[in-house]
């Protein structure tokens, strides 16, 4: 198996991690982790795969519950000092490294020093969640493409670089990440930018872990409902036809599941 | 592991099993297709992990190689058939078997005649193809988004669904999958949707296989320069200004690069 190769001293391997459970790390990602000499990761890695090589330096970074914040500026500069020293370094991301997961700016800082980076792609959590509850992004005679963006800025920031209305344009399903916080937003926006009030909305939290919730809404009411819900972050949200699917009740349920 | 639990005799599994490479396989899919009776697959699946249950039952259907072509309505039919009979049927795909890969149909067939389905989830070749030839799907403070779409139908075709134009103004990252023979068409569709000629656009086939080929172009050069590298399918074309970051330079070749 090429991915399962040996890693090399002095290289930085990028782990995209899966959306939480060990089960979803590939081959390569779990054989990588066993093999390293230093493990950086965050909090939405899935921690518990890290079990499988105790002899691992574990150092965590970005956002780490109850743990210390490591601006990403610093991770760069971890990951290529570990290098530097000559040890095998992972680091070990939920979902996968280059969506929203800053593995481009990882693997640049790498570069820039001189470090090699390998790259090892995960289970994405914008494909896995909604799947996880019977929602496929694309389906024949419905949908021909999906769209995956960041809600973590709300719509009316300066910051934000996204055009809500005209996303809501495209004709494909609609997958948000980060959204939560400016759900009621981005909603309205979208309905603005010409969706229908009724669209089927899927909402999925903690996808894959013994915690998951996902309810299924409509665009108008989806603020209203998650926040009855309790929803909490990391949750993602699908705005389209697939979203009212509802396969999920065939689904066989996993031990985990509530 | 969660997803490593035991196969249901009767039942359905559909395994989404990564871009090609065995190694991007996940863990909970590859103890999946360990403990099937009997295996569906088709071309772009990982074949050769076949080979860590060699008492399965394989089945080819879809487009193999070589072989036969198995429609969809059929592949339905043969695996609620397997299931009936009280076997531990996976359905092995490639990719993901939610983006494009007509998962949500097999789910709703199997549904439909009381055979229950287990999911586990891939890693989409529209993020690990990309990824695979350093390019990052999103990039802080250069985009905050991306859009997958099948380019299998013509733009101009009756059977068309989707609207280019606006498509063009996402301003998100474009993944077009199985847009090979129809580069040129999509390309003048994109330009004339706004999109500037010489807007970056990456090109790989055969991610993550030993047969692995990818290109840097622009949309206004993109299907002249994809002749003349004679790019086949399956190939992703990635269109927006990530395709420019440049970052495979640094990166280690797997032992199976050319």
């Amino acid at each position: 198996m090429t991915y399962s190769a040996d890693l090399v001293p002095g290289t930085v391997t990028l782990v995209g991690g899966g959306p939480g459970d060990p089960g979803l790390l590939t081959v390569a990602g779990l054989e990588a982790v066993r093999q390293a000499d230093v493990i950086l990761y965050d909090r939405l890695a899935p921690v518990a795969v890290m079990d499988e090589n105790p002899h691992a330096e574990r150092v965590p970074v970005g956002k780490v519950p109850r743990g210390p914040y490591v601006p990403q500026e610093r991770t760069n500069e971890l990951l290529i000092e570990h290098a530097q020293a000559g040890r095998k370094v992972v680091r070990l991301k939920g979902g996968d490294s280059f969506v929203f997961g800053r593995g481009g700016e990882e693997w640049q800082a790498c570069a820039a020093a001189g470090v090699p980076v390998r790259i090892i792609p995960g289970v994405t959590s914008c494909v896995a969640g909604p799947e996880l509850m019977g929602v496929p992004l694309t389906h024949r005679h419905m949908v021909q493409g999906f769209t995956v963006v960041s809600g973590h800025v709300a719509p009316g920031d300066t910051r934000s670089e996204l055009d809500w209305a005209q996303i809501a344009k495209t004709g494909t399903t609609l997958v948000i990440l980060m959204g939560v916080a400016h759900i009621d937003d981005i909603a309205a926006r979208l309905i603005d930018g010409g969706l229908a009030g009724d669209t089927p909305v899927a909402v999925i939290a903690d996808a894959s872990l013994p915690t998951q919730r996902s309810l299924t809404t409509t665009l108008e009411k989806a603020a209203e409902d998650m926040a009855t819900a309790g929803i909490k972050p990391p949750a993602i949200s699908i705005v389209g036809d697939v979203a009212g699917l509802g396969l999920d009740e065939t689904r066989i349920h996993e031990p985990s599941d509530h």
